[in-house]
């Protein structure tokens, strides 16, 4: 066991360093010597864990595109709290839905530098199909997660004015959710995922401070809740 | 006369060639022979029309952010009806607007490469200080221009209902606009803004339709002028 850790933790360290000579040199300053050098490593340990230079760089993109799954986390405190009262699963429905909606949002350098590694391979991903396809994959997620959570804030609202508790998946396949409902939801995810993506580019490049962008996807939020 | 135009559009030449470049291999792909390559010229006439490599890096972005200011071609229109009367000139305000918040989708191949140049561009401004302040100044000028069309969109509804025709500027700085529409204006016009921009990098991605990402930006609109 504790081998295998040590192995998924190198190949991290590599990554990390395959970051650093993308955020300084681009995608093509990629090489088993520019990655060893910033891991601090030799030539021949970055091979052993990659043998190959383009699955460094798409093992490399689908590490970041975890970290840009807003996803996981969110969707951890939605499981937690599914076993609840009705009331309290339904309230962090909506507190799930806010932090996946804030979550676009790179907050510290480290972020920063982050999302301008994560928008060298969005533009690589025009040209590389394989890139591309793990783009496509992460924002498909993405907009499936954002689905259910907007389905559940919506079921919670639905099931504090009215009666049936303790149904968990009442919003999302539920029958008071009708097409109507469905589309709309689907509507606005979509809007806000875009509006948080083009949020995230201003905040990179510091012409919007992460709170101000924060509080225009609030106003979103809010606009929801309210409905 | 024609020897300025010559050399204008000699420069440009090598510009287009730059962007294949930075398409196909990054910023750091870029230098004289793989540009004067792409270009089909010398190594020397790129050097007499761009005595540095970073120059011309600079104008690619300087030129690529011309291409982005979805400005340029609104104002024109704009300009263009001011003279008219007043209910002409208000009818192209909001044409001008929706001009303005559809020229973010990239449509067409063409389009989507530049894209590509252009996500190259925004994620090396993290560390580039003078690629990022060009991307900042495109950014506020497009912020500028949205906030007149808005202005002048919004400016037109009230003189379509009243009286004062023929105030070409009534919008902008008029005693009609009080603080709170314009807050409300401005709020309006950096959502669709950053909208814009993240529906654009999903239409780059293949993730969605140029007509879809238009579709949303069209409802945006429909509530605006409902308001």
């Amino acid at each position: 066991m504790p081998k295998i850790v040590d192995h998924a933790q190198r190949r991290t360290e590599i990554v990390h360093a395959l970051w650093q000579v993308i955020y300084l040199n681009g995608i093509d300053g990629v090489s088993f010597r520019s990655v060893a050098e910033a891991a601090g490593i030799s030539i021949g340990r970055v091979q052993h864990y990659f043998p190959s230079r383009s699955e460094l760089i798409l093992e490399g993109c689908r590490q970041i595109a975890r970290g840009a799954e807003v996803a996981e986390g969110a969707e951890g405190t939605e499981r937690e709290s599914a076993g609840g009262t009705s009331e309290s699963a339904s309230g962090s429905a909506m507190g799930d839905l806010r932090e996946f909606c804030l979550a676009f949002i790179p907050t510290g350098e480290a972020m920063r530098i982050g999302a301008s590694v994560w928008y060298t391979y969005v533009a690589r991903a025009v040209m590389d199909e394989q890139i591309g396809e793990i783009i496509r994959a992460t924002d498909r997620a993405t907009l499936d997660l954002g689905m259910r959570l907007v389905e559940r804030a919506g079921g919670w609202r639905q099931e504090a004015a009215g009666d049936n508790a303790g149904t968990d998946d009442a919003g999302a396949t539920g029958g008071e959710v009708g097409g109507a409902d469905n589309a709309a939801a689907l509507a606005w995810v979509m809007r806000m995922i875009a509006l948080g993506k083009g949020l995230a580019q201003e905040v990179m490049l510091d012409e919007r401070s992460a709170a101000s962008a924060k509080a225009i996807l609030e106003a979103e939020l809010a606009e929801l809740a309210a409905h």
